[in-house]
């Protein structure tokens, strides 16, 4: 199957922009049948103001944003993975939402937030769904998250062949390296959509990947260059999970010296 | 402190030879506080058969190759950490054990075994231990451990400012990525010490490293070469876990979210 991202700089607060330039990026191009932007493409990253932040936000189920983005997907036979500033309950959430050409297939809210982030969004409390689209089955992270090995296992286990990043990266090249390795010990795809730009102090990184199960690069995109990445994979590939006739990336883990992991965790708050 | 490695090739069935060899490289270096030799130092990797194996573990209560490295320690006034064929109730495990000049602090049995080693090893059975030197904490892992990104996380959790790790590599490069993404994650020091050399049908891949806890490489050794390796680090720098100002590596994690982990593995076997 064909996979994809757009690499580009989001428009902050003014997503009628954003959307132009993914049309103009995609005009021409045959679409994937999975496609994933970067993180908070509705609304832009830096935010000056809890209202700021506040008046960027959509309700998933009322947003032209996503409307414009399904209707992508009615075009192309597609899906898309978007991250998204959602407005819900009165709170805001870093999503990232899964769309087809009937609307909204799922949805995932990041885990762990980034420094300012934190002042505005609530932290994630979807889990780490993974959403089987027939073709492949599909799990989400958004940018910082790539820094906990935990949610990369957790994905694989649950049975994830493609794990789309959307990112709003700042540490250069850190995040680009750790999904390589990710990829290769959970042989799962990655589809790493980085924006591009600066906004305020904050400068973006680029460099967007798509990763095959054995940690290899398959299509990357420049530091700073709008640019469209596709790649033609092969989702046996990430169900191949033995790599070597007797190794198996999953079966071969030791769960009972693992469950260690939360408790561990627990203690150490407690000291 | 100064830390260091030494690659090098252990001689199949002959520990004496890797013995000299380890002195000769050793010769005329002023040694680190904590140094480290490669898998199976004592005995070779590429056993042709069970008997094989067997003939060349010891215990480690009894073991003219951990009296040799114990004078080493007693000279220098360091610690060794050294792969170990080990026979242990008629039983043999890859072993790491820890060494200083007062004889052994402790030791570690590889978790993962690796293709033909599950017809010899034992898998290990002594968990994740972490050794308070003063100086600083070691946890210890064995080669293909390196995999599974729980090991690296637990011995973070539990304390450890540098992980120990002795190998025998022979996929390409692959670990040497891995474990620079695990110091950064989790930000500790990786000393991998990787051997050199052919047995066989095996090509070993060297490139060791000395690693710190931003992932960028201090120290790092040929593909082929025998080689020291000595690093001077900052032992501060495994317990600043804060990224940002507001992240921190460890407390960031949301535990409640990774329980599953286990769960999820014992679904995986039942189906």
């Amino acid at each position: 199957m064909k996979v994809g991202l757009v690499q580009l700089a989001p428009v902050l607060g003014n997503p009628q922009a954003t959307l132009a330039a993914i049309d103009r990026l995609l005009a021409g191009v045959a679409l994937p049948e999975l496609l994933v932007l970067p993180e908070l493409c509705n609304s832009g990253y830096n935010f000056t103001s809890m209202q700021q932040a506040r008046d960027l936000a959509e309700p998933i189920g009322d947003s032209a944003f996503l409307d414009h983005l399904q209707r992508i997907c009615s075009r192309g036979g597609c899906r898309i993975v978007c991250g998204f500033n959602e407005l819900a309950d009165n709170q805001l959430y870093n999503t990232a939402v899964l769309l087809g050409p009937d609307g909204v297939i799922g949805k995932y809210r990041k885990l762990h937030l980034f420094l300012n982030e934190k002042d505005y969004f609530q932290p994630g409390d979807l889990g780490l769904p993974v959403f089987d689209l027939g073709c492949c089955r599909v799990g989400l992270l958004i940018c910082f998250d790539w820094f906990f090995p935990e949610v990369w296992r957790i994905l694989a286990l649950k049975g994830a062949d493609i794990i789309c990043h959307p990112a709003n990266l700042v540490l250069p090249g850190l995040a680009q390296r750790g999904v390589e390795v990710h990829a290769m010990t959970n042989r799962v795809f990655v589809i790493l959509a980085n924006r591009t730009g600066r906004e305020g102090d904050l400068a973006f990184t680029g460099l967007s990947r798509i990763v095959d199960p054995r940690g290899d690069v398959l299509a990357s995109a420049a530091a700073q260059q709008e640019q469209v990445l596709i790649a033609d994979i092969d989702v046996g590939k990430a169900r191949a999970k033995h790599i070597t006739p007797r190794n198996h990336v999953l079966d071969d883990r030791r769960p009972a010296e693992y469950r260690l992991l939360a408790e561990l965790h627990e203690q150490k708050k407690a000291e």
